[in-house]
C-alpha cells in the first residue's frame, strides 16, 4: 500500500516532489533538530489520488488518525481534549512554492469545551476566545467557502456597539458575542451547525487544501507560471504555537541575508503578540529585526544560530518563517528565498569565498538574463508610473527627458545639456548624430532590428521601438496616444527593457557592476570554453567591450562608418557615380576615413583579434527616400534652382534604380563586391593600411576581414583574390608583412550547404544567426515581428522567438552541419556566431554544444556571455 | 611512336575525336565503298602536338610523304608531275563542327608546269589556268596571310581592261596575265616567291591549318559554343575532283531530309561547271536538286541511293557535300545535318517508325528547349526587325500590337477585335482583365516573377518585363527609349522567348502540333516515371493542360480567383473588416464563388488529382497602392465627399498597417491562416462542397489540399485539424463522404530542415523551388535578376540563373534532405515540385534523380516536361 502519511521528522527533506516545498523545509529542519512544532505531511500523492479518484483516498483517514495519535503521545495534548487539547494548522505545500495561492487554517481543533480548555491552562481566556473566533472565520472563509466579508461585517457591528476601534480592545464577552455571530452566519448560510468535532473539523480542512489546487486563481497562477498541473499539494497538520499568547510571544519573517543587496547579516521583520495573518493584514507595522536583539535578545541570538545553520545546511540564503511563543522560539518553514540579481551574485561569491559553495555553484546558481539587468538603468520598481503604451523592447536600460522630433533638435539640446528623447515614426542613418546625444529614441514603427533598434543597442541606449499605439505627426510635433496629446517638450520615460513608454520622469536606479560580479566573471573565464567577443564599430565600443571583458571583436561594421555627418555625402557621391572614375574618386576621399576608423579600432583592441565585415547594406540605405527627395525636387523646380533640380533628379534617377522589393534578399553583401570590387578593395586597403600604422608603432593587431553574405564558394574565392592582391600592394608599400586571416559570414542557408567549398577559401566563419533566422525561417524579422509572431508565441506555434532564442531544430541544424562539413576539410577552421543570439544563454549553450570557438555579441551583453558561457561548459 | 596519319579506308569511322568530324566521314564512306576521291588524315594529335612543342612533331613529314606516295601509286598521279600532276585539297576537320572557321586549301599542286600537265591531260587550257589562278589566290590568303581584297583588285583591274564582267568570261591569256599579277604582288608583299615546289606547298598548308586553329574567329567561336580548346583539329588531304571541269561537271549540298520540316527526300542545291567556292560566292543561283533528276538523272539515282545508304549507316540525316567530275559523282563530306525542331521531331519519329531507330533514341535525340519553341508563336527568323530594347523573357512566344497604356483600354479595344499591346511600368491584379484581352505585355519594371510574367506565363500570353531601357509615362500615353518616342497607337512587336521589343509588325510564324510531336510524347509517357503535372488556376488552363498531357494539377493558386473584376470588392472588404463578424459577412460572400472556381477545375480535371494551395500572398496585394489611396484620399477631401474620405482613410490605415518591409519573406502563407484561420476554413468549405457536387454528378474528384509556407509541424498541424473538422462538417450536411489529402508546400529551408517532423502531418511534398530558391541563396528575384544576377552570370560566379535551372548543391541538396526525411517516417509520401524549375528540363532529370513523384509546371510546358521526363529516364 502507498504511504500517505509521513511525521516531519521521517520525511526525506529533498523529497520536495511528495512532500511540497513547505513539507520538505520541516522535515529538513526536525531531522536536524531545530524546534519545529511537531507535525506530520500528507503527500501530494495523496492529492492527486484524491483528484483523479474525485473522493478521499482508501486508508487515508486511517493513516492520518495514526499519525495524529503518535503527534498527541509526542505532545501529550489530545485533539478534543478538554484539559489538554491539541491545536493544528493545517496548510497546503507545493512542490514549487504558490505563495497566496492555496489556503490555510489555523487554530483548528477548538470547540466550546476546548476553548475553555485552552482559557483556563494557559489562564488567559480572552485570548481562547479570540483564537476560536478567528478559527472559525478562517475556517468558514476556506473550508466552508463563505464570504470572509459576512464575518467581518459581524465583527466591525460588535466592535461598533463596544465602541471600540482595534479587533485587540474586544472583551471576552464581546468576542463570545462575535463567535455566537458567527455560528448563526454559518447556520443560516450553510444549513449546517459549524462543526464542533475537531476530527471532522480536521478532515474537512485537509479535503479543502486538496480542493484548493484547483480553485481558479490557483490554475491561473499555474499557468502563468508555467507550473504542472499534476504535482499536486502536500498537506502539513503542525501542532500550533502562538505568538500572541504574551508579550513574550511574537510571530516574524526574515531573510538569512539581505535579498536585496546581498549583504550578510538578517534582514526581516516581526511582530510581538501575533500571529501570521496580522503581519499580513498591516494592522500594526512590524519591527526591523535589528530591533529584536534590544527587546529579545535570547531569541534574537537563537535565530542568528539557527541562519548560521540553515545557510550551511541548505548552502544557500534561506527565507525563514518563526514564532516565539512565550519565549520560545519554533521555526515553521524555510526555503531558498527569493533576491535581486545584485543580491545573488553577491550572495553566492560571498558563500563560494567562505567555501560553503564551490565557485562552479556560484556561477551555476546565476541567472544570466537577471544578471543582465545590471548592467543597464532601471526603472525604480517601487515607482509610480503613468503607462502611455508599450512597444518592442528594442535596447534595454531606462530613460527620461523631453521629447523632441527631429535628430536636429536633438543634438542641439543634447549637446546643450538637456535631457531629450528623441520620437520618430522610424530613424534613418540621416539621424544618427541625433541618437547620439538623446537618452534614449523611440519609434512607431520599425521592428527589434530596425534602424533605431540596433544603433540603439549598439551605443548602449536605451530605445522603444514600433510602438504602434502612438501617432507621430512630425509636423505639428506631437504624437496623440490613446486620449493623451504629447507635445514637444513634454517629459516622457521609457524603459527598453519592457517597452513601457510612460509619462514624466520616472525614478531611475544607476546600474553598478559590484566587485562580486567582477569576481565572479573571472571565475566564470576560467571555467568558459567559448571566447566571447563583442561586435563593435567604433574605437569606444571597442574599448567598452575589452573593458566589460571582450576577448575580440566579432564583428566590426563598416557601414555605420558611413554614415557620419562627414562621410556620408562622400558615401552618396560614390553611389551616384556613373562612371568608375567618379567612383574611384570618391572612394579615394573616403579611404583616409576608413583608415582612421580601423586604425582606432585595432588600437583599442591590439593583441586581440579583430574582425572586419567589408561593407553590407543595400546601397539605397545611404541615399534619402524616394519621396523626400520627390519633394526636394519639385521645390528646386518651384525655385527655379536648377543646379539643385539637376542633382535632386540625379539622386532620384539613382535611388528609383536601386528600388528593391524585398532588400532584405537584395542587392547587399558579397553582391555589392563582386559588382564594384572597388568599392572592397578600397576596404582592404583601408584596413592594410591601418595595419601597417599600428604595426610601425610597436602595436600588435590581429586583422580578420570578413565578407559578408556569401552563398558560393566562387564569391569567396574572387574577394580574396583581390584582397590577397591589395595586402600585398600595401605590403610592398609599406616594406612590411601584413598577416591577416579571411572568412565569411555564414548568413544565407546555402552557404551553410556548401560549408565544405566556401571552407576551402575561409580561415573562419561567422554565422550570421540574424538572417540565418529570417532566410531559414522566411522570416522578415521586421515584419514577423509587428505581424504574426506575437499570434505564434500566444498559440504555442513556436515556443520561442526565433530572433531571440536560436532555434535549435532548424537553424542550429544547419549551423551543425556547417561546422561539420567546413571543418571536414580545413580542421582548424575557426568558427563563431555574431548574431544577437551571440548575447542569449541558451542560444551560447547551443554554441558550446555545437563546438563554436566564440560568441560575440553587444558590448553591453558581454558580461552575461561570459556568464551563459561558463554555465555552458559546467552544465555540458 | 604515335601514328599521325591514317588512309581514309584505314581510319576509324567513329574516331572523330582522333580523325575530326570531315576525316571520319570520309574513312566511314571510304569504308562502306562509297565514291569517295582518295586522301588522307592528319590526326588531331598531330595538330594538338604542333601546338604543344610549337614545332612540326618529329616524324609528321615523313608519315605525311609515306601517305601521299600511296596515294600517288592508287591514282597513278604524282604530286608535281608534269604528264599525270597529282592535285590535292587540304581541308581542317575538327572533332565539333566549326563551319567557316577555319581554312581550306584548293588545287593545291599546281605550279607553271603542272597547270601545262592539266591543260593537255584535260584539253582544256583554260580550266587548267583558271585552277591555278584560284590556287594561288586561295594559298596566298589562307597560308600566306595576304588580303584577300588586293588578289580581287588585281582580277577586276584585267577583267575591266578585257571589257569583261564575269570571272568566266576571261581568256586563257587573260587569266596568265592575272597568274603573272598574282606572283608579283606575293613577291611584293613578303618579300618571297610563290612556292612552286607540291610538296613545299603541302607542308606550308598543313600547318596553316594547325595555326588556323588559334586564329581569333575560331577561338571566339569556341568560347561561344563552349568547344574545348584542346580538342585540336585534323588536316585531311584529299585528291582532287572538279566540278568545274566540264559541262557533265556539278557539286553541290544536300540534305538526305528537309531539315526544315523534317520531310522525307532529298533538299538541297547543286550549280553545274563549278567548284564549290562558287556556290558559296553565289555568283550564279543554284539549282533545287530536283532539277537534278531532268538535267543529270543518273547521277540524280545514284544520290538518292548514297543518301538511303548513308542514313541507314548513320542512322540519321545526313549533310551531304558532292562534286560530279564529268559524269562521275563523288563524295566530298557527309555529317548529321542540322535541323530545326519540327524537323527534328519528324524525322526522329519517321526512323523510328520505319525502324531505322528505336522510338528511345528518338526521344533521346530531342532538345527540349528547341522542342519547346514548336509551343509558341515565333518571330520569323527571316525578318527584318528594327530593335527598340531588350528586356526579360518572361512568358514566350511573339506578339504585336497597338501600344495602349491601361488595363481598361486593353480590355475594350482588345474585345472589340483590335491587336493591342498592354504597356505598363509593372502590372497588378487590377490589371488583370486588360492582360486578358491584350496580345501581350510590356513592362519596364518587374523580373521574371513580377505579376506580369507569372500571370502571362499562366495564360501563355507573350511578355517582356524589366525592359528599363524604356521610359513610360502613363500620364502623357507614350514611352520613350532612346531617340523614339513611342506614341500610343504605335504598332510594337514583342517576343517573349528572347525579351526583344521591336519597333512595327514583325512576320511571325505559327506554331503547329504536328502528329508527329504527339506521336513522340506517347512514347515518351511510356518511358517517364515522374508524372507530369500542370499549375493551372482557371478551368480553362486546367483542360488546357489535360489537352497538352497533364496527368493532374500541381498546383492550382486560389489567389489569382480573388483578382476578378467582381471578387476584388469583396475580397478588400474582407481585409478591411475590423470584426471578426464583418469578416466572415465578406467571407460568405466569397464562398460560392470560389466554390464554383473549385467545381470548374475538378470537372476539368476529374478522374485526376487537384492540389489546390490555400491563400498564399501577403493581404496587401489584394488593396491599392499607398500613394493611389492618398490621391484618392485627398481628392475625397478637397471634394468634400465624407463618405469616400472616410473609406479612402480606413483602407489607407489598413494599408499602411500591413506595409510589410520584405514581403516575401512577411506575413502571408499559413501565417494568415494562424492568424485569420477563418479564411481557410472559408477556403476548406468551398473546397469539399466542390468535391461534394461533383461527386453527386458522378465524377471523381482528387482533392488534395496544399498549406504554404509551412516552417513548423504545429503550424500543418493546427490547419490540418481545421481543414478535418470543416471536411466532417461539410460530409454530415451533404451525407457523403468526402476523401482528401492534406500536405505543403516546402517553401523555406527550415521545412526542408524538420521535413521528418511535417511529413507526420503531410500526405504529400510540393518543392516551392521558387521562393526555396529565394530564401536559400537569400536572393529576391525580382531584385537579383535586376540588380546582380547578370554580373554574377557574366563572370561566372553563377553557371546557370538559379531561378531557370534548380541548383543542385544548394537546392537540390536540401530537396534530397527533406525527401529522405519525410519518407522515412511517411515511405509512401508523394512529392513534386511546382516551381518554375517543373518545367525545364535538367532540373527535371534532378527531380528523377531525387526519386519525386511529378514535377508541376505551366500547361505550356507540359510537353517539354513530358519529353524531359522520358529523357530523364532512359539516360539514368
Amino acid at each position: 500500500m502507498t504511504r500517505y502519511v509521513y511525521q516531519f521528522e521521517e520525511g526525506d527533506g529533498n523529497d520536495r516532489a511528495r512532500l511540497g516545498g513547505k513539507g520538505a523545509g520541516l522535515a529538513e529542519m526536525s531531522r536536524i533538530g531545530l524546534p519545529v512544532p511537531p507535525g506530520f505531511t500528507i503527500t501530494t500523492e495523496a492529492c492527486n489520488t484524491y483528484q483523479r479518484l474525485n473522493r478521499v483516498p482508501d486508508g487515508l483517514m486511517d493513516e492520518v488518525w495514526t499519525h495524529l495519535a503518535k503527534l498527541e503521545e509526542k505532545l501529550d495534548r489530545r485533539l478534543g481534549d478538554t484539559k489538554r487539547p491539541l491545536l493544528v494548522s493545517v496548510r497546503s505545500g507545493a512542490p514549487i512554492s504558490m505563495p497566496g495561492m492555496m489556503d490555510t487554517v489555523l487554530n483548528l481543533g477548538l470547540n466550546p469545551d476546548t476553548t475553555r480548555g485552552v482559557a483556563e491552562s494557559t489562564d488567559n481566556p480572552r485570548f481562547a476566545q479570540d483564537s476560536y473566533r478567528r478559527f472559525i472565520q478562517m475556517f468558514g472563509n476556506v473550508v466552508m467557502h463563505m464570504d470572509h466579508g459576512r464575518f467581518e461585517a459581524i465583527l466591525e457591528e460588535v466592535k461598533h456597539r463596544a465602541q471600540v476601534k482595534m479587533d485587540t480592545e474586544l472583551s471576552e464577552s464581546a468576542l463570545i458575542e462575535v463567535i455566537n455571530g458567527y455560528k448563526d452566519l454559518v447556520w443560516k448560510e450553510t444549513g449546517q451547525a459549524f462543526p464542533d468535532d475537531p476530527k471532522v473539523q480536521l478532515e474537512m480542512a485537509i479535503l479543502a487544501v486538496f480542493d484548493s489546487w484547483k480553485n481558479p486563481r490557483a490554475i491561473v497562477y499555474r499557468r502563468l507560471n508555467k507550473i504542472p498541473e499534476d504535482l499536486g499539494t502536500a498537506v502539513n497538520v503542525q501542532s500550533m504555537v502562538f505568538g500572541n499568547m504574551s508579550v513574550t510571544s511574537a510571530t516574524g519573517v526574515l531573510f538569512t541575508r539581505n535579498p536585496n543587496t546581498g549583504e550578510p547579516g538578517m534582514y526581516g521583520e516581526y511582530l510581538t503578540q501575533a500571529q501570521g495573518e496580522d503581519v499580513v493584514a498591516g494592522i500594526r507595522t512590524p519591527k526591523s529585526i535589528d530591533e529584536m536583539a534590544v527587546e529579545m535578545p535570547k531569541t534574537h541570538e537563537e535565530l542568528n544560530q539557527v541562519c548560521k545553520l540553515l545557510e550551511n545546511h541548505y548552502r544557500d540564503m534561506q527565507d525563514i518563517e518563526f514564532t516565539v511563543q512565550e519565549g520560545v522560539l519554533y521555526l515553521l518553514q524555510t526555503r531558498g528565498g527569493k533576491r535581486t540579481a545584485r543580491a545573488s551574485v553577491k550572495i553566492a561569491v560571498d558563500l563560494a569565498k567562505d567555501g560553503t559553495i564551490t565557485p562552479k555553484e556560484a556561477l551555476l546558481r546565476q541567472d544570466p538574463e537577471q544578471v543582465q539587468r545590471l548592467l543597464y538603468r532601471q526603472i525604480d520598481p517601487g515607482a509610480h508610473v503613468e503607462m502611455l503604451a508599450t512597444g518592442l523592447p528594442a535596447s534595454p536600460g531606462a530613460a527620461f527627458g523631453k521629447v523632441v522630433f527631429t535628430a536636429d533638435e536633438a543634438e542641439a539640446r543634447g549637446l546643450a545639456g538637456e535631457a531629450v528623447i528623441l520620437v520618430r515614426p522610424e530613424t534613418t542613418p540621416d539621424d544618427i548624430h541625433g541618437i547620439v546625444q538623446a537618452q534614449g529614441v523611440l519609434t512607431s514603427r520599425g521592428g527589434m532590428t530596425s534602424h533605431a533598434a540596433i544603433v540603439a543597442r549598439g551605443m548602449g541606449k536605451p530605445a522603444v521601438t514600433g510602438c504602434e499605439a502612438i501617432n507621430i505627426s512630425v509636423v505639428a510635433e506631437e504624437f496623440r496616444v490613446g486620449d493623451h496629446v504629447i507635445t514637444k517638450n513634454t517629459v516622457i520615460t521609457i524603459d527598453g527593457a519592457s517597452g513601457r513608454v510612460m509619462l514624466g520622469s520616472v525614478p531611475t536606479q544607476e546600474p553598478e557592476l559590484a566587485d562580486e560580479f567582477t569576481e565572479l566573471l573571472t571565475w566564470a573565464d576560467r571555467e568558459k570554453r567559448l571566447g566571447v567577443y563583442a561586435n563593435a564599430d567604433t574605437p569606444e565600443d571597442a574599448a567598452k567591450a575589452r573593458e566589460l571583458g571582450a576577448t575580440g571583436v566579432g564583428l566590426c561594421r563598416t557601414e555605420h562608418m558611413f554614415m557620419g555627418q562627414d562621410r556620408l555625402p562622400v558615401v552618396q557621391a560614390m553611389i551616384l557615380a556613373e562612371t568608375l572614375e567618379d567612383r574611384q574618386d570618391a572612394l579615394s576621399q573616403l579611404l583616409p576615413m576608413q583608415q582612421s576608423d580601423f586604425y582606432g579600432i585595432l588600437k583599442a583592441m591590439d593583441g586581440l583579434p579583430v574582425t572586419i565585415r567589408l561593407l553590407d547594406p543595400p546601397l539605397h540605405e545611404f541615399l534619402p527616400h524616394i519621396m523626400e527627395t520627390e519633394e526636394a525636387l519639385s521645390q528646386a523646380k518651384q525655385a527655379h534652382d536648377e543646379a539643385a533640380a539637376e542633382k535632386f533628379d540625379a539622386i532620384l534617377r539613382r535611388t528609383k534604380s536601386l528600388f528593391e522589393f524585398n532588400p532584405m534578399l537584395g542587392f547587399r553583401g558579397v553582391r555589392l563586391g563582386i559588382v564594384y570590387p572597388e568599392i572592397y578593395a578600397m576596404q582592404a586597403r583601408a584596413i592594410f593600411q591601418a595595419e601597417a600604422d599600428l604595426l610601425n608603432e610597436g602595436g600588435s593587431p590581429h586583422v580578420e576581414v570578413m565578407i559578408p553574405l556569401v552563398g558560393t564558394p566562387a564569391e569567396l574565392a574572387r574577394m580574396k583574390t583581390m584582397v590577397e592582391e591589395i595586402n600585398h600592394e600595401v605590403a610592398d608599400e609599406r616594406h612590411q608583412a601584413l598577416p591577416y586571416q579571411i572568412g565569411t559570414m555564414i548568413e544565407v542557408p546555402r552557404a551553410a550547404i556548401v560549408a565544405k567549398g566556401i571552407a576551402e577559401h575561409a580561415e573562419f566563419f561567422s554565422m550570421g544567426t540574424n538572417d540565418l533566422t529570417q532566410t531559414i525561417f522566411g522570416y522578415s524579422r521586421d515584419d514577423a515581428e509587428s505581424k504574426f509572431l506575437p499570434t505564434y508565441l500566444a498559440e504555442k506555434i513556436l515556443t520561442e522567438n526565433p530572433f531571440m532564442v536560436l532555434d535549435r531544430e532548424g537553424v542550429g541544424r544547419l549551423i551543425e552541419w556547417a561546422v561539420q562539413e567546413g571543418r571536414s576539410v580545413r580542421p582548424d577552421l575557426k568558427v563563431g556566431i555574431c548574431g544577437e543570439h551571440g548575447g542569449d544563454p541558451t542560444s551560447i549553450e547551443f554554441c558550446h554544444q555545437a563546438a563554436l570557438n566564440y560568441v560575440s555579441c553587444s558590448p553591453f551583453r558581454v558580461p552575461v556571455a561570459r556568464l551563459a558561457a561558463a554555465q555552458a561548459a559546467l552544465r555540458n
